[in-house]
């Protein structure tokens, strides 16, 4: 029998992405959508590409707790602190959470504090809370499992979009041990506009974010302490992010400085880590040695697509990792966590085949 | 059993857009993609968003024509000339063939010639060809279905990207007769980019067709002929295609006069009308009075859109349908063509979820 | 000595652009850029591209009100009804204004009423005001200039965007009585993202106006009346605007019927036609038979490129105009306007070379 | 008198935008614009944004090979070892040449063997050449100006799109000694397709680039010995270049090592010396604290718009450079030489108000 699921913060980006792919789900069932600014309309009138796909209406929040409340799994797409608000009181109601926003994601409730500058409300849920970022955190996810199978109500806190691009390409290099101790990761990422949300606001006004390249939030990128903490790399991240004019679509640069003691590896040779390490990662590909990783090739879809480079003049490694922001970067993650936790296939409803181009 | 089809012209845009379907379609298994250019290379190594999806290596038409011989049908996705050179062989292999191309959609072997400058090699097909636009040509698509299900092997001439959409758009009003005997039929519409294929020409280089609008073949586009002989509107159409910067998509805008002994209908009667004449339709969806279709709705699929308005101070209905070049307008409607003559389900494989934005 | 102007709705997009060309201009001095949105803040704040070319800062219009009656001349680029509060009063100021709204673009005030549903505040002025499309209608503005030049404060409504693109391309047709009587004149025209304003919404957000063409306010665009008023064509025009995802640039696509009377045109000589209609108008280029007019070339200048083709088959004219909407669709049009008015060159300030692609 | 110039390569998309701003530069007379492939064109034909604006028609390199011997000045801009073939015979006929090419940028002609795989055939003007990026290398242009003032036909070889964006970034840093000896400067920089030139390739075709981020030349792009060149700082670059979808324009986002021995700066104090740094440059503009260059205010210009902010967790300095890359990355930067070297004044011809947004 099909799961029961809610989505709160549905009418966003990631939110009707979450909706989307599982409209087309075999094994969860969407009862919900939730949506206070667009409550009582149609999905479908919303966003008028689902015409034909579903009979869904938004609700807001409050008509919808008791429905999501009898949900097997809620996914949270809402800003962070909603999901403060709301996570204790599901999971109180024996429902698990899978939470697409930062609340959740850095184990340091005094971290949290620093770069969201609220107090986190719930920290004793934080050494609960599994990460979501299956390739490099299947532990906590298992565990979570199990948890599930007896009938716990768990926390999945999902990876934001630049973290798992980042990662999993910079995973690899540094766990392998081929990474300097101590020294600088520089990641340039570079998002398409509907990172920024669904807001209208002069950032994703057409006009002024069309013919142009920047970077935003220099240095101060609250998605850097994430990247830190997956990559144990405390104090070693120098972000920054760019938006450039395209819809959908993430690729992060990560540039690492090969260790004193050890061989310049080729790049051949990174290319054989890198495929060996995600052996078991189907959503991961390691691109050929030459073939660079780019963002249309996996837009719609779970998959990252990693490229990784030796760059043996300055004893580098240039590793690239290319998802779909709202794909692996939000909806799809999620679902590929929940399907994990619900003792699924983990591909289950995420075999999405991307446009050729 | 699932039948066995190839495709030929296979690398190109409409090519690789029915790999992509064909690869997930439940009662057709892709034997061969045939490309010339690109023969011996992996279908994922041209189009890296398929890395993961299929091991499929194109080849040569020459090396692949016993292949394509034993296909239960084959879906030619080829220039114009290059189909008539082809189809002929394939048929007497007893091979159906769903052609895309042009070669075999006017009837009338003189205006083959006329807007095609070469003459017609084989002009007994074209009188046995269906016109592959399911919605307004069900009669002769069931009939080559018959033939097929007797074992002959039958020829679909698909229907083009423009008249696909503006013959969507325009055939309700007509054929219920609301529009004036012998009136101008005005047909602008507006194509993304990939309508000019796959070859890199300065017509779709980046440079110059981005951030710009233009008119081209004004007067003078091949799909006139074909629109007027789907509409029954010989030397009524006058037909104006811009590009604009989009990938893909297709609007047609469609102005027509209302027949002055009709009463002036309503939006909302039109609206009726419409979805009268489309109710056993799956893939045309007649939007709400007050909502206007958009191609971002359609983009990977074989949906269209289809809205309808009254202007009652000049006595004219506008209609305009949205579909995907590719998809309805190409590749998808293909396989539905090929569902339907294989006496498949007409929407199998083709229940496409479209990105939501 | 140079002219004081002042810029009422400097920060919205055709304000700025009347910033951008009037900086440089050899004879107009910009006295004070007025913005109640951003009052306080420097133009090279809100718009970073004017960095190091002006240091002058916002004011709201209060506070501007003293150096605005001291300008010779006002120029308005502010929303409908604005114009109605603001103009009165500067013609009292003795100061000449160029109103860039649509208040005093319609000569008939029950027009007016009908279409922006509000009374018309000051119907006394409608008579007086002369209307700003310099190449059709160079006698209202030269009776301006004359009376501009016998000290006397003058109004002219510039044309909007699509009036200006579609009448340069219908005009010479109609003027010239080619096009049959009483015949619809069906416009379709497209318009990049800026002409829906600088302001924040769905419609102007990047993920939802990118890849996407679709019509809006079909058969019920205010433009309508000013083209059917320029073109004299009362009932007779079907116009269908439509958006794409370009920034700057309008394409108007006119299809016109040939009067029976009439021998059936070459393009040859429609070409020659429009060009003679032309000769004395600078900003005009009829392009060669076989050129057709696109966007980009005409972006960030006063130009309107126009192509037209004969049609025999249906007896139809097919006229295309291209210009920038924000551009010849506004403020260099507006500039041009009181170029004339002021008894300056017609193109001083206005040769502006567009950027090659 | 104005002085003669000719232009090789003007089809090109750098070369047209010499012509381009060349038309209106006030002591610079196009005499010839060269192109093997549009060789009898119009230039407006070719470019029809032009059409108004020049009579110029393209000639083969052959037929104007008179008039560019009696240039003062010819500008290359033209692909690498073109240049090597025409410089020599250009200098002895005493013309000046201002090459766009790399084929006089590296002093050393093993490294330039190295990075183009082909040997230097007049490796005697290297020492000669000054390197064209004026505000890094005015010693150079003003020794090669007293030459020129002489009466000696000189050599410059203005710097790469890339250089030019990431050294102005880097340079004030480097140079002021805040950066670490001998540490990595890693270089993530976004190129609009511009940079991919004229020719329709697959990387240029809109289908393939729309809708893309993505990095190529990862590791071995020819730019990088260039940038390590002007930064003194070899061995030293990471240098990885991306594409994304727009036109024109280029960003380059510099990582630096503050070095041991300084304190960390603030960005308040990086701002303040970038500033002293380029007081004396007129076309570059160091951002205020919190503001961060963009590439679409500079396009169409020979602006340089630089931020520079201190990460003080990494202690790490993060530089940004925007230009355009056909303006401040070749054209308007050769024409900025052209007028140091000739004694004119440095931005005679140059004060481009580029549009708002």
């Amino acid at each position: 029998m099909a799961k029961k699921v809610g989505i709160v913060g549905a009418s966003g980006f990631a939110g009707i992405e979450l909706v989307r792919v599982l409209l087309d789900h075999p094994e969860f069932h969407v009862e919900c959508v939730v949506s206070d600014s667009l409550a009582g309309k149609p999905v479908s009138s919303a966003y008028p590409a689902l015409t034909g796909k579903t009979e869904l209406v938004f609700e807001s929040q409050q008509s919808a707790l008791k429905k999501l409340r009898a949900c097997d799994v809620v996914f949270l797409a809402v800003p962070h602190t909603a999901s403060l608000a709301l996570t204790p009181t599901l999971l109180e109601a024996n429902v698990t959470v899978v939470d697409l926003s930062a609340d959740y994601r850095l184990k340091d409730p005094a971290l949290f504090e620093k770069w969201y500058q609220t107090p986190h409300t719930s920290p004793e849920l934080l050494a609960k809370a599994a990460f979501g970022l299956p390739e490099l955190t299947r532990d906590e996810l298992s565990e979570a499992a199990a948890r599930y199978a007896q009938g716990e109500a768990v926390l999945v806190a999902c990876a934001g979009c630049y973290p798992t691009a980042t990662s999993l390409a910079a995973a690899p290099a540094l766990r392998e041990g081929l990474v300097e101790q101590g020294s600088r990761i520089v990641v340039d990422a570079i998002s398409g506009v509907s990172g920024a949300g669904r807001k209208a606001t002069e950032r994703t006004h057409f006009c002024f974010a069309d013919e142009n390249a920047e970077a935003y939030s220099v240095g101060s990128h609250r998605h850097t302490p994430e990247i830190e903490q997956i990559l144990s790399a405390q104090g070693r991240v120098v972000f920054t992010p760019h938006l450039a004019p395209f819809n959908r679509g993430l690729l992060s640069t990560v540039t690492m400085a090969v260790a004193p003691d050890r061989p310049m590896p080729t790049t051949a040779e990174l290319v054989e880590t890198y495929r060996a390490f995600y052996r078991t990662s189907p959503f991961v590909h390691v691109l050929d040695e030459g073939v660079l990783a780019k963002t249309a090739s996996v837009v719609g879809t779970n998959e990252a697509h990693v490229s990784v480079v030796a760059h043996a003049d300055t004893r580098s490694i240039i590793a690239l990792g290319a998802i779909d922001n709202l794909g692996k970067g939000a909806a799809t993650q999620a679902i590929q966590c929940a399907n994990i936790v619900c003792g699924l296939a983990e591909d289950a409803g995420l075999r999405l085949t991307p446009l050729p181009f």
